[in-house]
């Protein structure tokens, strides 16, 4: 790694975050676990002395949220604190059971602030049934006029039991069906779960004073997750679409899988404002974060019926079937999309800042 | 709470840190478990069709660390930020296995110094046998020349199953011995685990650029607790003497136990070198943060022997009986310290903003 210094690309998301993933933390911490560079660790909770059974699995996941400002139309950094670290639980196939939250406030952070801002992590938390088990609270000197804020959040989820088997609940292979990085198989479908780039089109509009319809799509997946899981549909692979967007999702789960992933332009949802915005401001949407999506990969069979039960949930009712997974080829693109001109594009993962401080 | 905005003195894990937690987060995220204000919190990993057994608990931490200089002598932010969550989950009596580590960096951070860092965290965190399982990266805008570094760590701890009881390793009673706040009884000895205020008087010496002998006492507690552990030592009630100091810690557990604690201040271990600093800077090492101390409460019988054992660890070697537990009494102070003079005074929480980022 020829950089010397850490710079704002370094938290974009995309190309150097996996460099200093690689070149740093990779390298003092990596093992198996950490190494699946899941959105949620997955391990084992073994007391020493268990004798029999087998332990339960746990999905752990840490974020830290860094927006401005601080409220934003369609939430603020508590709902988001809340729903982003929930979500990334939920794609690991866990249920998520409790969150610890850490704040860290720079003084002359107004207290009714704080307070509307707890409320909101409150009620997004209780709403995914999550209960706040710990949190800490720290006080740094203020950078700017009104004191800033950053929240930590940590989730915690459990495995359900296998539901089939009731006869056998310590079954260790009754989570084999939970989503992966590495679980898209060529031929599968790739779903998205409604419009792209709403939260960071509402972020830099709130940033830059513009006043428009734009709001961010902070939402729990979990309507979405029930849904297919109830219909029993297996999911491939699943990842809430953030920093970094579509196009970085899709690379890490290309990689990881061993597939290549060919998407139809035509088929990307994106809402008229949002469409707008971006052609005003220069912005793709395919490299814009959002709070509320979900990417999964299922199989070709499942397609049509998964579509339908995500597009009946409030929030997917925009979701869209964008594209399919093949067989890996050494020669093409990990991530291609067929524009709307007919041609094959490569969709490569972000490269470069993009809007820093988005979540 | 009269207060407007949050200033430096709600981060001091002192009075105003309470004050904070009264009026925000306790009154939006309150339950049964955050109520408890232990340093872990402790709940049950149930799957959700868990049929039979009972589910295993874990001991969950959060900390986020805020200190400069990064660098200090005696350690860095890494270790910090290994050993000071590693060590509240050690507290619950349960044994930390999985750490999840989130980076906020600022822009500018040479990267060889995050390097640095990353390699003290990951030594610390080899050495208590913990895993580093998830991370996060954030980068935010610079606010001095070289940029700075909040690491958050989240530990999680499982506890021991019954060793005594081998036929029984679902015995939902198994941890009934584990410290708790509120498990001091009158007449149990308070021992504390070594010198005060090394850390507090390294970083502020760090800080001034003075020249001094001066460490910090950056330790896992690890030691200590596998000493009393194995010989089966009940401990009433552990914690970490970190911010708000000694003075802090023994009022939270006296209010949580329903008893008075009478300390001797000739008891109390203090350096030669910290007392020095604390004479020329005013400061009472009673109010002091240490990252390598703990405070426990044993029961009479077993308080010779449990400084014995302590004593022998490392760390421990200047571990004290500094003082006992009797039934409280509403007239006196919840914690009161028999001067040198003979006189009795009252020890309070730490009032004001302490020491700003000491962790």
């Amino acid at each position: 790694m020829v950089d010397k210094i850490v710079t704002l690309a370094h938290g974009s998301g995309g190309a150097e975050t996996a460099a200093l993933w690689e070149a740093v933390f990779g390298k003092r911490f990596g093992n198996a676990t950490l190494d699946r560079l899941e959105d949620s660790a997955v391990v084992d909770v073994a007391p020493q002395t268990a004798g029999r059974g087998s332990a339960p699995r746990i999905a752990v996941s840490t974020d830290s949220f860094v927006v401005t400002p601080l409220i934003f139309p369609g939430g603020d950094i508590g709902k988001l604190a809340a729903v982003g670290t929930i979500n990334d639980v939920l794609m690991s196939g866990a249920t998520p059971q409790y969150l610890a939250c850490a704040f860290i406030i720079e003084a002359g952070l107004p207290i009714q602030t704080l307070d509307g801002i707890c409320a909101s992590l409150a009620e997004s938390a209780a709403e995914a049934g999550v209960m706040v088990i710990a949190g800490d609270t720290k006080v740094i000197e203020s950078r700017g006029e009104e004191g800033g804020l950053i929240i930590n959040t940590t989730g915690i989820g459990v495995f359900p039991g296998d539901a089939d088997n009731p006869d056998n609940p310590d079954n260790p292979d009754h989570v084999s069906g939970d989503p992966a990085a590495d679980g898209i198989r060529p031929g599968d479908a790739v779903i998205v779960s409604g419009n792209l780039g709403d939260h960071h089109a509402a972020i830099l509009s709130a940033r830059m004073g513009i006043k428009n319809a734009i709001e961010s799509d902070c939402a729990l997946l979990a309507p979405i997750v029930r849904a297919l899981r109830e219909a029993e549909i297996r999911i491939g692979a699943m990842r809430d679409v953030t920093r970094g967007g579509l196009g970085t999702v899709l690379n890490e789960l290309a990689a990881a899988s061993g597939v290549s992933i060919m998407l139809e332009e035509a088929r990307i949802p994106v809402s008229r404002e949002v469409r707008a915005f971006c052609g005003m401001m220069g912005l793709d949407p395919l490299y814009m974060g959002n709070e509320g999506k979900a990417a999964l990969a299922v199989a070709p069979e499942d397609a049509e019926r998964a579509l339908a039960l995500i597009s009946k949930t409030d929030i997917g009712r925009n979701a869209a079937l964008i594209g399919e997974a093949c067989a890996a080829d050494a020669a093409a693109a990990p991530v291609a999309m067929r524009t709307r001109l007919g041609g094959a594009i490569r969709v490569d993962v972000l490269r470069g800042e993009g809007l820093p401080r988005i979540c």
